[in-house]
């Protein structure tokens, strides 16, 4: 009976949000904030452009984001961060036999380079790790092209991250990896790959998932497939960079805090306007929204823009370092980093009780038509924490196109419009306000 | 009543043909050809690669396709055409203002190449010809943006066409055109141009959609965009090249003639196996499975892999007027440019009465679910005919995709599948067969 009461009063605390939600919602889908959104993500990616990890890029976009919300009123500062410094260098790929053709490639984030005259060695194509395995005596001395078919990113990514070693354990002395994607227009995508220790390091790419094919149909006619690659790639010292810190401080819990966060950098192709600028900017348009409305919530609203997600959730993991001692301050940690494509829904994950609070919650966003909490909120960068058991959320958007632009010159603006941002921003901006002002934290 | 008479016996000759038109089916489907027109295809186009006019790889093309189809047991012949020889050379482009970036880009067939040196200039995006048309006095000395939205092809090829030689009435230097398709992955689409005689001739290249949209965007902040253009094509005399004419001859009425049809030729990207390797062998491919099965018609059955379709249907102008003296003995000119895809109907031009013999006909493929007959059989290569009065039918195929990969990189073995393509030679074979075989040829 007290269980149920209290609940019953959650229930009554949260729906009295309802005012405040319909006014970030109208705010931003038809007030003057319309919009805003994707203005500041052309402006901000148009004017950068990509910026991966360690580049003078990512120092730019740092100093305009800084510069961009402090103009807004929000209260910035930054962290500093040590993250990897990789390059991609001069790089291409040629068939040479059966016939010569040009490969569209891209080098793999952590690879190593090619000799400066290249390497050319024939070529073994697998289609798995096991087939690979099977192969064992053929593949020293070769180039393996790895043509695995696209099951879902989460499984597929496995050949792209551990391709280059299982190949070089076997001798082989470069991986060609068929970019993962289901969709191609002859579109490499690139992403980083991890090197196991102790093994030697091989040059790693990704190729189309057309020359894959090809190469597949030309090895399997028994036709000889000769490749040369030359990769300029190398790895520099570690450079200094910032994950980028927005606050609305909270008036009742200043310590305590609600965190939305995107990552800021990206893959040194496209624009990285999906993966992640737009995660980035409705996290900062979030707090603009609450900002504009004289909002002021009890606990910190705490917008996070993680450097060197692409190398590993680097920013984050230094982030969670600095301040893990305060973990217990930490009521919701938010990630957007899929995409901000039209709002399908919330994912969540917490405690039973913490459930029922988020159950609740999104109802307010009944005007978005986003009233699902679904299970597995997750995401690279808000995962240490959540991992130390602090609630975590994340956005669930209509996602089935992402993949077809993720690391690929095809993540541009193109992929973004104004309604479906306006639309992530205002949930974004309702569930981190009304969290972040509610008599209580969120039960572990 | 007669008419009626007529009619009925008409309808119960076509019937007479199920048994034929079901052995037909089964042998493509399930049979000893099945999967052969895919491997036809990705035989043919993984050896040769990309052919357009002029090339040596569409010499090796025409010499491939006639040494395969005369192996297969067919009569095989080239009639020589003399084909426009436009060669691209090195290019590229860069936007060097308002941020450095290279441009992905195609240079634009027929167009003319830049000076050793390139050319840079200020860019005026425009998104019509109207608009165009009003920025009259800023246009000169400019390099002119095209970012037209994507309508249909056929509306929005007009831009790829005629841009150049509009952007240059107004004084540009160069024309830069948004890539006609409704999908991209930063991925450029080329296609031949039309200069207008008496304008300047400016060089003139596809670009992407993104990149046409980022200029748009940079335009209208206001951003001065600058672009460096360089283009080494260049347009060398006519060159030698052939229609290759494949037959089974009528043991009844050798002189009359059914004509399926697909070009041989294709663009420098790309493995052209959807534009239009597919519909040159399955043309062949209808022959094979009618030769296969001991069958032989009335008439003719004639295959013509045309040359030069891209450069605006040079090949079977030729044709046409070769052969324009004996039309009456032309009863009915197939062609299949669209795609190999999933089939879903025939389309068909020609007098009602034939309307009525195709109706019949169309019910034949009812173990292939594509029963309907539509209007509006068409296609560049046989327009000539079909505008002399000779019935024509074209292939409808399940071509949503078509113009994602048309006239680009993305044009390869990737976009097709064995089963679809067994079901358009199926179909194929039996419109041709039994349309040369009835007793009389179609009505005009
Ligand atoms: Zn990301
Ligand atoms: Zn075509």
């Amino acid at each position: 009976i007290q269980r149920t009461h209290l609940s019953h009063n959650m229930a009554k605390e949260v729906a009295s949000y309802t005012d405040v939600a319909n006014q970030i919602i109208k705010l931003v889908l038809s007030g003057s904030a319309q919009k805003r959104s994707y203005e500041r993500l052309s402006n901000f990616t148009d004017a950068i452009g990509n910026r991966v990890s360690g580049s003078h890029n990512l120092e730019l976009a740092i100093a305009y984001m800084y510069n961009a919300m402090s103009q807004d009123g929000l209260d910035v500062h930054l962290e500093p961060v040590k993250v990897p410094h990789w390059v991609r260098g001069e790089e291409g790929a040629e068939m040479v036999l059966p016939r010569p053709k040009t490969l569209a490639m891209l080098g793999l984030g952590s690879s190593v380079g090619t000799p400066p005259e290249g390497i050319e060695a024939e070529v073994v194509v697998v289609s798995s790790f096991e087939d690979l395995k099977s192969r064992g005596a053929n593949v020293s001395g070769r180039i393996v092209v790895f043509n695995q078919p696209f099951v879902s990113y989460g499984e597929t990514v496995a050949y792209r991250a551990f391709g280059a070693s299982e190949a070089a354990k076997l001798g082989a002395v470069a991986a060609l990896i068929r970019s993962v994607t289901p969709v191609s227009i002859n579109s490499p995508h690139t992403g980083v790959q991890d090197y196991q220790e102790g093994v030697r390091r091989i040059p790693a790419a990704c190729i189309t998932v057309e020359d894959a094919q090809l190469m597949a149909r030309m090895a399997a006619r028994g036709q000889r497939v000769v490749v040369r690659l030359n990769m300029g790639a190398k790895t520099l010292p570690d450079a200094d960079s910032f994950n980028t810190v927005a606050e609305i401080r909270g008036w009742q819990h200043p310590e305590q805090v609600v965190v939305l966060s995107g990552h800021l950098d990206s893959w040194d192709v496209g624009q990285g306007a999906m993966d992640d600028g737009g995660g980035a900017i409705i996290s900062w348009e979030a707090l603009s929204v609450i900002k504009d409305l004289g909002l002021r919530p009890r606990r910190t609203l705490r917008a996070v823009l993680w450097t060197a997600e692409e190398q590993g959730g680097v920013g984050a993991q230094q982030y969670y370092q600095r301040h893990k001692a305060n973990i217990s301050n930490f009521d919701l940690v938010m990630e957007s980093d899929l995409g901000t494509f039209a709002p399908v829904a919330l994912q969540f994950t917490g405690s039973p009780a913490a459930q029922k609070v988020m159950q609740e919650v999104v109802q307010l966003l009944a005007p978005l038509n986003t009233t699902r909490l679904e299970p597995h909120g997750e995401g690279t960068d808000i995962g240490p924490w959540m991992q130390a058991g602090v609630p975590g959320a994340s956005l669930h958007v209509e996602d089935d196109r992402y993949f077809w632009f993720h690391h690929s010159e095809g993540d541009t603006m193109s992929v973004q419009s104004p309604g479906a941002m306006d639309r992530c921003s205002a949930l974004w901006a309702v569930v981190a306000y009304v969290v972040a002002d509610l008599q209580d934290m969120l039960p572990r």
